[in-house]
């Protein structure tokens, strides 16, 4: 029942509050960043729990991506029937239930998983075992983010040992992403994040180069931080999801840290319908917290200067209007503030070219939190 | 794929995040408010934007819930097709095509709609004629939340009389909803923000009845301040939702402003598991943002104490250890910050009775924005 709209349909027509993302813009930052990755001789294998659509992942792949990532096994599943087939579940898996769904699914694509714990490694070795699948693993060591991962060296080191030894897992490589650089708002701040980061993730390839366990993927770096992991020589594949659609935290982090992030254009709006306007100064939108998150603060109005976001409730959002330039049933495009649990809200994003709809992507992978 | 257990299944063997409800602490919230809309003789119809679930909304009627309110259409049509068969749309609908749907469902059940807008009430009565449905309509008064809604007194009588006038709409009455008080801490404050509500809604009612307008229904009141518009001897209805569930904010107001809300219990939990645990005074849970909302705050953690919620990403929760009591698979129940937008990120509750899973209740309306 609730789709958006049809294909053909102009945006007037559009129920909303839905996701409209524009193609041409998408394209370019696909390009874009597709181009980077082959100027810099790195892979790129987007992270696809931005999107969670299979459509737009099989799109970066044919600019030359060498899969996607993923952060749960359920989501992976989507883009597996999507037809994507090379994942990286860029995360740890531990029910027994979710290492036996994993072991399934790698007998059908190329699948790898992230591990810091050595008793998980037995558990996914078991699953692949009763699977007789075989998967990829990589050892995630903490660079910085205080999250996942093990330290590194000798306990990545450790690690990796106990997955080259477990039967039915390959081991695979590294994982070293900063995530808690990616948003950082001064360049040199986030430069100084990630240089550790490389420095950690270069110790710990020695480390395993010494023993013999050549690590044949090195992974990490996100759209805030990507040039930096890109030109270290270390890693193999940059992990960048958000750049695909941007949103209104990295639009701050672009303004006030600099470059890299003007490279990217705002490809994913929210559609949005002005409800009520009752009182100067101030209307009434359709969209609220069940059409964006306000995780990282309320989202942009675009190209509406003058009229701001000011507050969100669950089906409202209240919009300061100071030249009482809104009526009744316009229309607004918000940029949301945070784009991945933006479009985990929704069902369908909505393509548009020209100011019609030109296809309709169900987010297949919304709610794959398992 | 994405559903997280089986009926009789233990709490240990659901996948996670996954929403669990306390089937008792959920039955003795819903007694306890029935029972106080018994005794103070005033109609309870349950904000159903809470649950998005026909099954609760169908325990809540059972209790003697008059119908329930829902914020969309699209919430309200999965509620009739749940088997609801009274709904108010406590809510604006501005949408051509959504105006259609609205007055098609108001042939299968009674409905009922708000407005504010002149223009909208006069496509409102469109819509019913093409349908040839009758739909009731209560004019929302502003009463201080500052949102939608028209100025008490004479601009609601002008609205009301449009209404009356219009084929196939039939004026039902008021809404005067003061949503901006419902989370205010201080109970005095809260009290002068809803007493100032009632004085507004009662004279529109003697504005109403002045002109031989007669509202049947006087609606609002939530969770935070019921106690006050049902004593008034004004509201005819009230609206509250959250008291099924309840949530950390909820608990907040509560604890800081005293009575009324110790009355209901936490209800609703986010069942999450330890997925990381790779340094002292820290573990990683798998509830991030796109299993829970953190517009009002970060979740609660139960029945641990000294063990917080620190940080949410995606996919992660970061959890302050202090005793590393936490091991890697270990099981938490978090109280969400708010309830309502949290129940739309998932597609499933499990209904749990001593331990053990009794129903799984779809989220019906989940992504219901139009």
């Amino acid at each position: 029942m609730n789709i958006p709209g049809e294909i053909g349909m102009s945006l007037e027509e559009l129920l909303t509050p839905c996701l409209v993302v524009d193609l041409d813009a998408l394209e370019r930052n696909i390009a874009r960043m597709a181009a980077y990755a082959i100027g810099q001789g790195v892979g790129l294998r987007p992270h696809a729990k931005t999107h969670k659509s299979p459509d737009i992942a099989l799109l970066q792949m044919a600019h030359g991506a060498v899969g996607v990532c993923c952060q749960k096994v359920s989501e992976a599943e989507a883009m597996v029937r999507g037809g994507v087939g090379d994942v990286l579940i860029a995360n740890q898996v531990v029910h027994p239930r979710m290492l036996d769904r994993l072991a399934r699914l790698a007998g059908e694509a190329a699948v790898g998983v992230c591990v810091d714990d050595a008793g998980n490694v037995d558990a996914l070795s078991a699953a692949a075992r009763r699977a007789r699948s075989v998967i990829d693993v990589l050892v995630e060591i903490d660079v910085g983010a205080a999250r996942c991962g093990v330290a590194p060296g000798n306990d990545a080191v450790a690690l990796a040992k106990r997955v080259a030894d477990a039967p039915g897992l390959r081991f695979a490589g590294v994982q070293g992403y900063q995530g808690s650089a990616q948003h950082v708002r001064e360049f040199s701040r986030r430069r100084a994040l990630v240089d550790k980061a490389i420095r950690d993730v270069r110790l710990t390839v020695e480390a395993l180069d010494a023993v013999g366990l050549v690590p044949r993927v090195i992974t990490g770096g996100g759209t805030g931080t990507y040039p930096l992991e890109g030109a270290s020589g270390v890693y193999t594949e940059l992990q960048c999801g958000s750049y695909v659609f941007m949103d209104a935290d990295y639009q701050r982090v672009c303004s006030e840290g600099g470059r890299p992030l003007d490279a990217f254009d705002n490809s994913l709006f929210l559609l949005t319908t002005i409800m009520s306007k009752t009182r100067s100064g101030r209307a009434v939108c359709d969209a609220g917290l069940k059409a964006h998150s306000v995780d990282s603060g309320l989202p942009a109005v675009h190209e509406h200067h003058g009229i701001r976001y000011i507050q969100a409730s669950d089906e409202h959002g209240v919009l300061e209007d100071p030249d009482d330039a809104l009526r009744l049933r316009d229309r607004l495009k918000l940029i949301p503030g945070h784009c991945d649990p933006t479009v985990n809200l929704h069902d369908w994003l909505v393509g548009l070219r020209d100011g019609r709809v030109e296809c309709l992507w169900p987010v297949a992978a919304r709610g794959a939190v398992f």
